[in-house]
């Protein structure tokens, strides 16, 4: 029987926070921690909105925190899934910083989640497929099986040498 | 002149937390980005101690989440930095989850995060060396490096090429 | 001189929330205060990108709380600037509390808030011209009056045989 | 069989709240929102304490914020029922700001709040009779009426110009 | 010059909570530690409304907690100022724990808080004189006074044999 | 048959918090409130530890507040049962604060709380008990049952007459 299949759109999720005093540290920067605490919650919504499930976070990827948000940012964070794997998810969550008086808005951070969905007794269960239309959502599409080999090399479940599509990388 | 130098030990930070109810996801499961907020949290104060100075996050690794952590848990994290970089430090901090009624304690997640010492005014300064004593601390210290050139390569600034020590972890 | 104009679209604000068991009474029902909190937030922020200002919250119209929202559902809470005056601005939210397991999203509350522009003393400023352009957005603002003078009314700065945009509908 | 009645003073609760640093915006002030949730949980608990029963909101009249409460300031609530309906009640709340260091108290906002008692399984269930004593209480008891029809108006649930006891206010 | 002189009932106060599920443990009991949190604040706005001062917390009488307060029940804690001496204020704090759907309102705890009175430097600065009134204010005005030299005792910052109000109560 | 024994350091916990902003009052310093809040979560962890049982604040004996902690302070909270007695347990717990730029720790406070293991129905049940080892743990023993008499007296649950080892420290 064929599996049921989704867009990207179907997933998509804005999430708008303002940068309160006890988000910051003594230099009135957003931590970093708190950060990730709402991407989790933004990309567990995309993956629920994907599959109809209760999710559980599998992995978050490498996160950079190149650009510091300040204390009365307003923070909008906006998450979709880029691709299915049987009860897995991998959803892409990209940040974006306002700083109203300027009207001055960068995308600040961006990074991967995982999830796996799960059943009322917490045992994975089965997703629909993800089928991407555009040309972007196309290639995060693409990129996810490399990504998905890093991951499992990195948490020791794949050997670094069978990692095919990600050992292309580092060819030069 | 010769850097200051300070052992692993004088970083080392215990943080304990109760899992309560807001803490949790519908299966009366710890959220993943709780747990990330916590390890960022103690994983700074590490790096502050090593430091003396105020610390900013600069990357969050690659984080597995395999073992759920239940509601009413005790949840133990324990950081410490690995090595030291001009300003930035990398910080290992262990995860480990306790039933009390049944006395089981298991290490349940692991990460690598990485700060910046930054001044008043937020500009990086320079930190003391990190001198590893222990065979376990010492093997930290080693793989730092090559943990260091796979951020840059993730966060696009080193080409896959040139990470050395990287590569080689793929060449069966 | 001609006052700045700016689009309704310019303002639109998304946030999602997750309902916490803090969030909710007895019967796991979100509480309707938490719910007002949320929507003084989203809103505000809709004030904020319209005019590039500090604003402070000048009222909140009358709110219906008919749909209960349940423990686990994702609110998703859409704010826009509906017309300006002087130094004030009218701002429409609505409310969508969608169950994830089900996929039932319903529209269940909607609300009228006004803000007030203001510099770094606290004193209110002008803020730029709102011009609807869907027709709903110009219904909208045409609307915007009559529930002005409704405000004015029941805060006694203005008499009811005076409201006479208001009074009209009461004319059988 | 005669209802069971219950006079104003069963139904009075009085609440303080320190205003801290995440419940204020970038002036230092008190944010509408943070109030509102304030004013819905003592009005909830005023209903509880009339009808012995959970509560739900049903309804948040129109709140104006004219005075800015301060940081640091502390923050009284007074809440009552001012009149029953079967399964509803209108409660009364007045807020009052105080400023320590000056002495300075001020009664700074008020508003009124409908909530509907249940039963365990969320159905709405009859409550006692309040019966007022005091001039004052009688005033609030006889306007409890027109403010209801103001409130089924604006929920359309009542045409305007059957609304008799709202539509007099309107004469000249 | 003759001290300013207050009332016991020119700081009494009020506050009022709920208990929610983030206060309580796997029991569904309001955990001691958040009881605490609420003494200390009720306790303290009462030391700065007698002062109309800033006040920090001195110490913490020895507090017993024998009837566990449950999830759902509405707290109220009454606090006014005992005693003043010099600089610092006793403040007696009453418990009540009242269960709506059975209207049963208990004394559930009882404790004694000090406070200093601080200037802008946080330095300790005198505070008026409390005028006891009623019979139950002038016991605890008395019993103020032997309640203080136990806790010198207990601080060792008084000798037991010189405790000589103190002493006499061990007398058979 | 032989109860079960238990070290003093089977019960170890330790917990580290970052001093926010929410957490200080007017003179950025820790709440006193806060901070027995803290004390009650790790000496309620170290109790759990002793008995593998779900625990509840029997008492928190007097504690002082001398040392003001300051906002950005790393606070570190040591507890670990000092006596049992059939089915309660005295914690003993010290706190520590730290100024991270300066490297200056001290020892800014400590107290003793009692805990009563209970099983699922909320019923007291034995615990282990404690054999100390080190001439601290030793000191903290012996205390016990002195500051047990002194709880005891103070709750008007025994005659201070009869504290026989309580008076003895009021003869000189």
């Amino acid at each position: 029987m064929a599996k049921k299949q989704k867009k990207t759109s179907d997933s998509c999720v804005t999430m708008t926070e303002l940068v309160l005093p006890n988000d910051t540290n003594t230099l009135n920067n957003l931590m970093g921690g708190r950060l990730m605490h709402w991407m989790d919650i933004v990309s567990a919504i995309a993956a629920q909105k994907h599959s109809n499930r209760i999710v559980v976070t599998a992995s978050a990827d490498n996160i950079s925190f190149n650009n510091p948000i300040q204390l009365g940012d307003v923070v909008t964070l906006e998450a979709k899934v880029t691709r299915a794997f049987s009860s897995s998810m991998e959803v892409y969550v990209e940040v974006f910083a306002e700083n109203i008086p300027s009207g001055k808005k960068v995308k600040s951070h961006s990074a991967f989640f995982t999830f796996v969905a799960v059943d009322q007794g917490g045992r994975p269960i089965d997703v629909p497929e993800l089928v991407p239309e555009t040309e972007d959502e196309q290639e995060l599409y693409a990129g996810a099986l490399r990504r998905r080999q890093l991951r499992l090399v990195l948490a020791k479940r794949m050997k670094p040498e069978e990692a095919n599509e990600l050992k292309s990388i580092f060819d030069a």
